[in-house]
């Protein structure tokens, strides 16, 4: 709450130099009223979503989505469009896995699974061993190998459902997920299967990375279905369960030859200067990554499209950026970087949407505390749009790297109650997405991004 | 804006007062890990959603969600729970509606439509006249008779989507349903056809009352989808229409005996001051009723739930109500203040829940200057729970007659980009509903209503 206090401190001395503010206001207006009237980030979504569908690096979807972004932009107005090629990891899920419980009856209960991103396979026939169930990281620690050796471990770490920003709840409980294969491994297990890191309880397992640990075997893992985990812990807890057994077909392959997509508008005044804002291109293979994140990318061209639309030029060149293989490798980001300092470019702001096309809340922000301030005297030209926080934290994974050029960073803040319902499951699909959400998000995405242009930091 | 600076102000000052404020975040946080994680108001929901369904006032499942919400104010703990009886216009649609355009090459197209509420049926063989649009009141009454008489008036007024509040443009581009029919009766018009009061464009009619006016005839309605309205529109202008045709089986009954329901818990310290807070149990009967409204009345009765079950004992009476007919009639909170003022009970606030159960914004207030500065006061208590403004406004219609005793109303305000995608329609269902965001709203509001019975006003 102090960081509240101290910005509104900063609201009320900025209140008085409000002409500026005002010209600056019938700008925003101007963008906010084109975007709600005449944006087609909903348009490009669907789209993206519906014509090309799941976009997993280095997938045949992918490229085509490389090509599609590139065509947006161009229909946005940007003056150039240009491709940034990066090589990606390949990882394939194969048939789609199958899995049961055993239970002492003798009968076998189907589970809802999908198999852990960058994973290794089971072998042809599967693997069945008897389950260890873990509540969290530091009980698989003091069980140890004596319990943990030849068997399969089944994280069961539910997301705190009482932190109000559920990605706090996704950091703090995704330990399964992130690293369980890799720690069940160290000591002996054979397999993992993993509580799925959702929300909400239903039938959809959600995928997402793991992180093998190179000194120990990487060993097959999987999700489950959060109404699986809950009956499997409870089959356990009456000691009903015999064996677990799941069969994957997943690998990954050589690295493949892909690409960022890039577009932008020139500075007037300082072309060098340069304001990023973007999202990721690759989506899990499980849907059609709509709000993860179809909604980041195309929100992206839509400031593109909204500035070009209305004429105005920004004083400083805006880029918008579509990274790609931010799911399972961070290659896009990660040759950004490489590129930028190559040709020493100077990034002044980047700014990341990757936390769903929803009702944009705030911003995220990560710079230096004067940069912070400065940005933070203009939230009151937010109100009117939805927009009510500026906060210190984190901004977002693709744009995080160029931190190391001394750019300022921020993410979008959208609500946050909905993602992890549908996050890397079949369910972030398009029609979970509002279309009024998506524009507002761009609305105050542009509008701070045309600030920045403006005024600089 | 000025409103916001003010409030920052009373903020400033407040922030030294901050002992009682810690025992009060600790109260709250303490209600708000209980709904979150042991709430049951999604379930509840999904009762009146999934087993009753559709309540209009007056049917067989109004009458059950009376006897289903009695049992849940039962379960959630209530001291006492009553029914409190009022009459009710009981709207009937009949058959279901049918109609069509036809174009000039004989061709007929169609139309997604549904009956406005309280309207009259057509004649059995139903109603055709050659159609006039209009794209507001103003044009309507420019027409006049000349060119209104005996035909069917559509009109064709858009919400306004620069607006960021929804419910404003529901106001102000509302008029064609609200009072359509009844002005284009005054110019002759036989029949009126309106373009649903929706944000987004598909098929889906979205139903809702009407008013006529008793001085001119009472003349069929229908609501037609966006997306017929947009290509109706279109083939006026090419000159490609010939007549409209619908058919209604609408009417109003004779007024059927309902009940407002009502669970308490009894103040400890001054049981004779009420602090109420209420939804509507009623719902259109075109779908399922989830975000209107079944969200705020199963909220309600969770606030009664939570402090039950976490034994914190209001010094102040908390009474949930679920006020019958709101959607065609208002009757439940009129016969609520009658009821109010014929025992001369004390109400020194009144909450309402009516603008969907998404996630919680802010609070709207309806009070005198000098209470609203006492509940601002309370705002930086809300910030961790998403809640970041409270400003004046109005509250919520089955509340507003208490505002007669004296009482300061209230209402939620929930995020409403999504409310007119379903508002009315045969959309509105359960699975449009987020657990998270419905329970969120509820911590907000159990949160304001045990300060107000903590502190008074």
């Amino acid at each position: 709450m102090k960081k509240v206090y101290f910005l509104f401190a900063a609201v009320l001395l900025f209140s008085s130099s409000s002409l500026a503010q005002n010209q600056d206001s019938i700008t925003i207006k101007k963008i906010a009223d084109d975007i709600l009237t005449n944006g087609t980030v909903f348009e490009n979504l669907r789209y993206l979503c519906k014509k090309i569908g799941p976009r997993l690096s280095g997938s045949a979807n992918a490229q085509k989505a490389v090509l599609a972004t590139a065509r947006m932009l161009k229909e946005a107005g940007a003056d150039t469009v240009y491709m940034q090629p990066c090589m990606v990891p390949q990882w394939v899920r194969g048939a789609k896995e199958t899995g049961f419980i055993k239970l002492a009856d003798n009968s076998k209960f189907n589970l809802h699974l999908c198999a852990i991103g960058n994973t290794v396979g089971t072998a042809a026939a599967g693997l069945s061993a008897p389950v260890v169930e873990v509540k969290s990281m530091a009980e698989l620690h003091q069980l140890g190998a004596a319990a943990i050796k030849d068997k399969i471990v089944f994280f069961n770490i539910e997301m705190n459902p009482t932190y109000i920003n559920t990605f706090q709840a996704y950091g703090e409980d995704g330990a399964g997920r992130f690293m369980g294969p890799a720690e069940a491994a160290r000591y002996g297990a054979v397999g993992a299967m993993v509580r799925s890191l959702a929300s909400n309880v239903n039938d959809y397992p959600h995928t997402g990375v793991t992180r093998y640990n190179d000194s120990f075997p990487k060993i097959p893992a999987v999700c489950i279905s959060t109404r699986d985990a809950n009956w499997l812990s409870e089959q356990l807890k009456l000691k009903k369960v015999t064996t677990a057994y799941f069969k994957t077909d997943c690998k990954m392959l050589a690295d493949a030859p892909s690409f960022n997509v890039i577009g932008e508008i020139w500075g007037t005044e300082f072309p060098g200067e340069i304001i990023s804002v973007g999202g990721h291109l690759d989506s899990w293979d499980l849907a059609e990554g709509a709000n993860d994140d179809g909604s980041g990318v195309t929100q992206s061209i839509e400031i593109i499209r909204a500035l070009k639309a209305n004429d105005i030029k920004p004083k400083r060149t805006i880029r918008a950026v579509m990274f790609m293989n931010e799911e399972n490798g961070g290659r896009g980001g990660e040759a950004y970087l490489q590129n930028a300092l190559q040709k020493n470019e100077h990034h002044i702001f980047a700014l990341e949407s990757d936390e769903g096309g929803f009702s944009p809340r705030g911003f995220s922000l990560e710079m230096t505390a004067e940069k912070e301030q400065k940005i933070k005297q203009w939230l009151p030209l937010f109100y009117n749009y939805g927009v009510y926080f500026m906060e210190t934290g984190g901004s977002g994974s693709d744009v995080e790297p160029v931190l190391k050029t001394g750019a300022a960073l921020a993410g979008l803040s959208p609500d946050s109650q909905r993602y992890f319902d549908i996050h890397h499951a079949a369910t972030d699909v398009f029609e979970n997405v509002s279309e009024r959400e998506l524009k507002l998000g761009a609305v105050n995405m542009a509008a701070l991004i045309w600030l920045v242009s403006e005024y600089g930091l």
